[in-house]
């Protein structure tokens, strides 16, 4: 794009997405200053969230055929779309030109399907992080992980450490401080809960016991994904 | 409603909300269990946020007559709402019955404004913090202030901390570590800049004169609204 141009963003939107894996990113890099943000689906219909609303789509996959920024959020969507020849071609095809190509929570492992993070390292929500193996892909316990031009947060929430974190790569610390300091985020979570080594031991097997129910064989599905997505 | 029926969260929606403050406590509160959560807006066309994209309503004020719990967000778009009648009306309404009066960031002088605030304590975002006392809202600088039912969080991200307590004082601390785990809540910001006692006074100055050249009349338009409002 040409330098005059504002910086681009897509997030990919699918359905089943965890909205907070979008929404916390898109409102710290809405900030960054003479940026145009889309978000990006198959067709312009309203996208079924995990959290019984709609995200209503800027853009169609033909809408964009390049971006600045690519950025692909998770939740339990991701493994139907990660089986979707469509979005697949468009992460490959953005994918190969943004400067930056980057994911929050479990979006990781679509990117990882799109072959676009074979041989990097990244994050994933925690439950999910060993799935990156299964692609190549080396998986980080870590809040945000950055690799060459790929950059990628844990669960959820990292999202906003992530989008901070690209922020100061992009416009420099000192407009990444003053993007957080105009969103307050000085963060203080009433309990100690919030990773698999700091949380309890019930509250872990309930989580488990959780995923279980929801999605017995997430693991398998991934798997076979994976083989199949091999050259 | 019936002690049956799940739990109903109805959080506002307004052209230019921070769509930070509202999506943030819905992922959270979305995972309450036996919920039932609408986004509720004057009309059913898709609501501007500040983040350049749209929400889309699936309730208006007329469908939602009651509710269980209210949560107003804030941003920029709060002081032409706390001028719009049909806003206040709808908040008076379900204000009067619910069983929790919440709000997230600038929020709180929107319910401040419909009156639901008078004599309470009640947390803001903290640039806008002392304009609740044009209302006889007490202004305190805390991340999430408990007042009898009403509960209120800090600026924009302060909403997940304010969600995660709310989901503790709902169902029990239990589950919030859960919900919590589940977001993998474990914020690492990259900075410390997220306060106005954390920033460094460049940032603080920049965030001043920011807010300055967008919107130089605030508090003068608050107040404006506050003496209207009074009985």
């Amino acid at each position: 794009m040409a330098d005059s141009a504002p910086l681009h963003i897509a997030f990919l939107l699918f359905p089943g997405v965890t909205q907070l894996d979008l929404t916390g990113p898109a409102q710290v890099l809405s900030r960054l200053g003479d940026v145009k943000i889309d978000l990006v689906a198959k067709t312009r219909d309203p996208v079924e969230t995990d959290a019984q609303f709609q995200l209503l789509p800027t853009a169609t996959f033909a809408d964009v055929p390049r971006t600045d920024i690519v950025c692909v959020p998770g939740g339990f969507g991701v493994v139907p779309a990660m089986d979707d020849a469509a979005t697949l071609a468009w992460l490959r095809q953005v994918g190969a030109g943004a400067q930056w190509v980057t994911s929050v929570c479990t979006g990781s492992l679509l990117l990882a399907a799109a072959g676009l993070l074979t041989g990097y390292r990244a994050a994933c929500h925690w439950a999910s992080r060993e799935h990156l193996a299964f692609f190549d892909v080396e998986p980080v316990a870590e809040r945000v992980v950055f690799d060459r031009n790929r950059v990628s947060g844990g669960g959820v929430t990292a999202g906003i450490d992530f989008a901070l974190a690209l922020t100061a790569a992009i416009r420099g610390e000192a407009h990444a401080k003053f993007v957080q300091l105009s969103l307050e985020y000085d963060p203080a979570p009433p309990f100690d809960s919030g990773s698999p080594e700091r949380a309890d031991a019930e509250t872990l097997a309930r989580y488990r016991a959780m995923v279980e129910r929801l999605a017995p064989d997430r693991a398998e599905q991934v798997r076979a994904i994976a083989r199949r997505s091999r050259p």
